[in-house]
């Protein structure tokens, strides 16, 4: 089991840690001990669109290796959207299960991801999402085969929680979801 | 205004995430626009329990400078336990308003911070908490003069939005928590 957590210039920081906490607990707290993630990106060091600074485990590696990919979004999607290069490098995990949190769904339509996919991104972006995919839809958590979008910022804390009992089962979802003291798990 | 988020090795990022995001928004949504605020550290680059390398801002700074600190939890903190230099540096806080996460409460124990004072902690660190406090109170976010600590990991979102309404009022924090697509922002 691989995951991959995409990283990058002016992403929100909380888009992705909040999908990281609960998924890296899987091995933290031993349920998955061969659980492995990289955090990814297009350069080594990114600054956040706080002005935090992260350092990468991989750069524009093949994504089709990992079994889930999660993409952050922010302010940063409008320079990825005139960056060739990234939407590219994005293309490679079309095989894997690919998530997103907020305007990252916005990275998967550019990447040509989720046409006729429904999908779901942060309430002020559903009309910008509307340009990638017919099927915008204003939940939380939204499946659709192999495409998994989460809604606003906090949405995070939701999805990293389903790809918990997705990858090993309600749970140990649970337990997770206990130890992060989160009382209202909310998909819907 | 000026925050401090300490981070550490091995504290858990989400304690420090969940803070972080509600509260740079104060700055980043355009509410105070002089808003500043640094990562502060020991070293230079951390590496979270999760295995995440963050850049500090700032090394050993004093802290007496700002007028809030947030102390995030973590594997982490048993090391702190260890660390005189760690926890001096922590003292010079202690005329600020002082904020933890999760474990971050130990370490204002062990900087000396918390006597008499009410605080709370991770469901499963109250027992250790009782070393340094006899107020130890389970609520999700305990206020007692200029000490204000949460409880377990993602309690981090509720002090942030909880701090904004303390820095800027609830029309803000409302505002704030709407934008973080947050339903249930909760303190009790």
């Amino acid at each position: 089991m691989k995951i991959a957590f995409i990283i990058y210039d002016m992403m929100t920081t909380l888009d992705f840690v909040g999908t990281y906490d609960p998924l890296t607990r899987l091995k933290t707290m031993g349920f998955i001990n061969d659980l492995r993630y990289d955090v990814c990106s297009n350069k080594n060091k990114i600054i956040s669109a706080e002005g935090l600074e992260i350092t990468a485990d991989k750069i524009l590696n093949n994504l089709s290796q990992y079994d889930f990919i999660v993409v952050p979004g922010g302010e940063g999607v409008k320079y990825i959207a005139q960056d060739k290069e990234f939407i590219e490098w994005i293309k490679t995990a079309q095989d894997t299960t690919i998530t997103s949190v907020c305007g990252g769904s916005i990275i998967l339509g550019l990447a040509e991801l989720i046409k006729d996919k429904k999908a779901t991104t942060h309430p002020l972006l559903m009309e910008n999402l509307k340009k990638f995919t017919s099927k915008v839809t204003d939940k939380r958590i939204v499946e659709d085969g192999n495409i998994i979008t989460a809604r606003g910022v906090t949405s995070s804390i939701d999805l990293g929680l389903f790809l918990c009992e997705k990858i090993a089962g309600k749970e140990i979802r649970v337990k997770i979801q206990k130890q992060m003291d989160y009382p209202n798990y909310n998909y819907d």
